[in-house]
Order: C-alpha cells, then sequence, then structure tokens
C-alpha cells in the first residue's frame, strides 16, 4: 500500500450491470462517495433501489443496455469490501486500528486491480463522484493510458483546509466518544453519539443553505413531536438531521468512516508534481473528460472541479466542463438527477 | 421577559468611553456578538485591548472624543451579566437551567433599559454586531424612536435553517457530552469535549474557505508537534482550530452558550409583521442607518443583510448598504478593521 502496509487476502465487493463486448472495450467503472456501496442500481440479483437508479440502467444517462457498467465498495469500507471492521485473517480478529493506513490511491490500485480481474485492459470510461473522483484520480495517476474517458463529479484534486477542518471534526467528534475506545467498540458499547454529530456536520456540509430555506424556512415541528427537553429539537431542520444520523449510525462502520475520512485529507494530485496540481495531472493519459461541479457545493467547490479540468485539458485531454446550478450543494449528483443525468447522458453519448 | 419568566435584581456589566453630552444625545450604544464581554476597547481602568480595539477609540470609526460610547454584556451572558451562570438570589445556588427562556428581545429590553439608566432617552446610534444586530432589531422593534441612527454588521432578520442546524448540533455537542450533567456541571466536572466540537463548529463557520485556503493550505505540523494518535492532528488548519477551542472552553459558560443559541434560533422579525419580515421591519422608527454584509458569510449571508436594509429603507431610513469582499467571512468585523473601520467611520462621520 502507498503508506507502506499490506494486505493479505483482501476482497472487493462489487455489482455489474449489462454485458461486456467480445473486445471487453465497453467497461464503465464508478468509484463512490465515502460512505455508499457497490449496489449502485437495481438488478437480478438484488431488486431494491440503488444509490444512483435514476443514472444508471437500460436507457439512463449510463446505458447499461451499451456499456458494461461496475461499481465497486472501495477497499477500506465496510459494504463487502475488506476494511478495518473485517477479519484480519492473521488473527481471526476485526482489523480495527491494525489496518494498515489507508490513502484514496490504495482505493484507486485496488479498483484498477478489479477491472484487470474482470478482464479489463482499458476502460471505456472511469467514474467518480466526491471522494470516488479522488480515488480515480489516484488510479489514472498510478495507471496512464488505462482508462479512455473519464467523469469527474464535485471532488477535489486536493483536499483543502476547509474541508480538512470539517472532516477533522467529524473525526474528532466519533474519537471524543468514550465508546469509541480507541477503536474497540462493539454492538452494545457503539460510539453512536460520535456517529450522530458526525453524519449531521456531514449532512451540513452536503447540501447548501439556499436549499434548507426554501425547503424547511423556519416551520417547526408539530407540538407533540417535540422533545420534552428544553433544548431539544424543535424546528424541522433539526429533525431531518436526526433522521439521517439515525439511518446512518449504525449502518456504517466509525473505524472505516476515519480511515476514509483520513484518507480524503491526504489526497493531493500535486504529490505527483512537485508541489503543483497542474504539473501532477499532467501524468494522467486520458482522450477525454467530463468534468462537472456544482455551483451550491461548499465542500468540493466550483473551483477545484475547474482546476481538475483545466489540468486534464493540459494533460491531453478533450474536456467538457459542466457548472450546475442545482439547488442541492454537493449532494446534488445523488438527487438532482434531472440536471446530472442530462450531463452525464450527453458526454457518454458521444463515447 | 419575553417568553414569560421574570429576573429579579438582574445586573448588566458595561463599559463606557469618551463623556456624555450635556443633552446627552451623542450617546452611541454596542450590542455584542455570542461570546464577547463588555470590555470593546481599552480604557482608563482596564487598559487590556479589547474586543474591538480597532474600531472604538479616540480618532477611531467610533470616535471617542466626539461620542458617548457605551458597550453592554449580553443580559444571559457570563461576563458580568445576570445569566444562568450567575446566582439566584431566590436559592443562593446559579440558575443553571432554571433561569428562564431567554429571547434576543430580552437582551436588547435588557440594553434599553440601560440606556434609561445613563440618563438616554434617545441613542444617537445603535450597533449591533452579528447576535447583537438581531438584539439590536429587537431593541428597535419594542422601542420604536427610542434610536437616532443604527449601524447592523453581520446579522439576520431572522434565523434561517443553515444557522439553526449549525447551531443545534453546536448545543447538541455540549448536551451530549456526559459531564455538561443537565447543566450541573463543576470546573472538576467540565463539558470540556462538548464545548471544543461547538467551538471548532462555531470557527469552521465564521472563516471562509477561501481565507483559509490562503492561510492554510496543506500546510502540516512539524513533526515533533503532531500528536501521537494517529488520527491526532496533522495539518496547520487543526492545530488552528484547536487552539481556539483550547481558549474558548473554558472561558465561557456552557449553560449561557446554550441559552444564547438558542435564542438566536428563535429570533424572526416576521413575528412582528403578520410573518413578514418586511412588514415587521417597518415597525422601526430610523432616521439613518447602515448595513454592512460580507460576501463569504455563510452563516449571515449577504442576503439576509440585503432583507434588513431594504426592510429598513420600506420603514423610512436612509439606508447606505455596503457590502464587503473581505476575505474572513462572519468574523471579517473582528479582523479585517480597515474595511470595517473605513465603512462605519464615513457613516459615523455623518451624524
Amino acid at each position: 500500500m502507498k503508506r507502506g502496509g499490506e494486505l493479505r487476502g483482501a476482497r472487493l465487493a462489487y455489482e455489474t450491470w449489462g454485458t461486456p463486448s467480445a473486445a471487453r472495450d465497453n467497461a464503465v467503472l464508478i468509484l463512490t462517495g465515502l460512505s455508499p456501496g457497490a449496489h449502485a442500481a437495481s438488478n437480478a440479483e438484488d431488486p431494491s433501489p440503488g444509490w444512483w437508479e435514476g443514472i444508471v440502467g437500460p436507457g439512463k444517462a449510463i446505458d447499461t443496455d451499451r456499456f458494461f457498467v461496475v461499481c465497486v465498495n472501495s477497499l477500506g469500507s465496510c459494504k463487502g469490501s475488506t476494511g478495518p471492521a473485517s477479519i484480519d485473517p492473521a488473527t481471526g480478529e476485526p482489523y480495527r486500528l491494525d489496518f494498515p493506513e489507508l490513502t484514496l490511491e490504495d482505493v484507486g490500485n485496488a479498483a484498477y486491480e478489479l477491472a484487470r480481474g474482470l478482464g479489463i485492459e482499458r476502460l471505456a470510461c472511469l467514474v467518480g463522484c466526491s471522494m470516488g473522483g479522488m480515488s480515480a484520480l489516484g488510479y489514472m495517476l498510478h495507471h496512464p493510458g488505462s482508462v479512455r474517458a473519464h467523469v469527474s463529479i464535485s471532488t477535489a484534486p486536493q483536499a483543502q483546509p476547509f474541508a480538512i477542518a470539517i472532516r477533522s471534526l467529524q473525526r474528532e467528534a466519533i474519537r471524543l466518544d468514550p465508546n469509541w475506545n480507541e477503536g474497540r467498540y462493539d454492538d452494545a458499547h457503539y460510539p453512536e453519539m460520535g456517529m450522530h454529530i458526525a453524519r449531521k456536520l456531514g449532512v451540513i456540509t452536503y447540501r447548501s443553505a439556499i436549499e434548507w430555506s426554501g425547503r424547511f424556512g423556519r416551520i417547526r415541528l408539530e407540538p407533540d413531536k417535540r422533545e420534552e427537553d428544553p433544548f431539544g429539537a424543535e424546528f424541522q431542520i433539526e429533525s431531518y438531521l436526526q433522521g439521517h444520523a439515525r439511518r446512518f449510525a449504525r449502518s456504517f462502520d466509525p473505524n472505516c468512516y476515519l480511515y476514509l475520512s483520513r484518507a480524503s485529507d491526504w489526497f493531493d494530485v500535486a504529490e505527483y508534481g512537485h508541489g503543483s496540481i497542474a504539473e501532477g495531472m499532467r501524468r494522467i493519459r486520458l482522450e477525454r473528460a467530463l468534468v462537472i461541479g456544482v455551483e451550491t457545493d461548499i465542500l468540493f467547490p466550483l473551483q477545484q472541479q475547474e482546476q481538475i479540468a483545466m489540468g486534464l485539458r493540459e494533460a491531453g485531454a478533450e474536456v467538457d466542463f459542466v457548472a450546475l446550478d442545482s439547488p442541492q450543494g454537493h449532494d446534488a449528483f445523488l438527487v438532482d438527477i434531472e440536471r446530472f443525468g442530462a450531463a452525464i447522458g450527453a458526454f457518454m453519448a458521444k463515447l
């Protein structure tokens, strides 16, 4: 692994849609944000809707009638791939904090091995959203020429201090929870409080003030839905955050969260270019790319998408840059299917 | 008090600079943000620099050679005025959560009584920064005609859901700290962890991503200044936040923080206008006003300053609206003394 550790017998969870062509030149690989698993869309084995159901499917923007689509759960995650919550075969116990230091380049390299394992020499398109966009840059930096086209969505060529501050505080909330216990929690003693705070802070930065002003305004909860506590939730926005936190806290492993969060802070294309993002980006070999950013995204601001677009252009790729005015901030790619579907579909149709 | 409680024998801490005119028509009253005390600037009794040292003083933007300047510590705070940390004369114990429900109108009304107590019938100017800007609106709504001119800085005519979400999460971090203990902490069992998280989240929203990118970038701490902890601070931005949290955690009372934070969420000029901010604002009687906002402020966005300016204009005041491009976000009024001093000084010179 990039920082020196090693994993033996690591596994990756992935799902596929569509059929590989004889030449295996129609593969689209999707790298995800921090929390989703490989279930991007419904399929025969799992008919439940996936996290990108509106984008991936027959006749959709990422058209599974045309492409052989693969979505992989990140190395270090807890949705089937090997991560800190997995059993270490050497000890029979979960890795926990003995899991080696993880970088997004490791996540990208693991995904590259998956593609090779599936007999794919060169991807028709590598798609990366949010953290997955950084993993995708890592993939392409380490394997130049292995990707023909790239879709980069709401991501960053390097972690900037505002995003680092947010993630550091999320990690701190988890680590300060006495139940975290240096990573040795169990279901009965679980850092639920820390995960709640981390998730709420995440949701606050994933959406936008303008969306919430329109959607929640100052609407209050019905009196019978308020807590007795004098400082308990009173406004709808508070119970919206509470719902998100409740759904997330037990469905994502806290140690995996810490590892992937820290990996995001570490990511920096400039490491590949003697301190220059533009120079680092020049190592990437692509034919064409689509770079999408959202004007209301405060976590991965538009300016960082412009840096990626310029860098790929200077590296010789033909780049479409699309700035969307979706009100939903960073999360727009998950919810503003109309705008994102149109942009991605138009690009994919040209491949 | 607005929500029905009452306080007996409440005190307000205040400081003054300059000399009242014979007619007592040269008074400037400053209402502060959530955390500062009454020490806005150095004076004979306390020569240490105040929180607005660059703005208040002889020949400065708020010229103490011309004006009799008063700064008051908010009711409900812990810097000398009566608040949840004060002793309840009825029990001899701190009020803690028995302190009555506090609103920013109560903070404004208390400040109005202070002015009356100082023999001031009508303020030459009422200045409100951040939370103090909301308290000032409360003051003017409840006492129309008691203020000649007004300076409104980086505040809001009503709390919007993004700000409510941030403050709700800050309160939750404090309340979830086992040492908070329903408000019954002491120095030995103090909700330090909760206060740290609350303050860091505050600082994140008080500044701007653009300032931090320029100031901290991805600069790392010297190896000998890093923590041993695998998830400990590694970047300068993390130790900057840690320094802020350390300085704040023990210097501001957690229960006072909860009361003032909740009061900010409750504030809404529309309550005075049958649901309309503009109609509520029309109850304010002013000759002139200066409304200042900062383009990089994410907590009290420029749009809310425009609402205040428009409202005061429709209420018949002559309004100067200034949008500053300070990079420091919400905190700019505390640090960008050059831009703020020029704007405030130009306005005060016309009074």
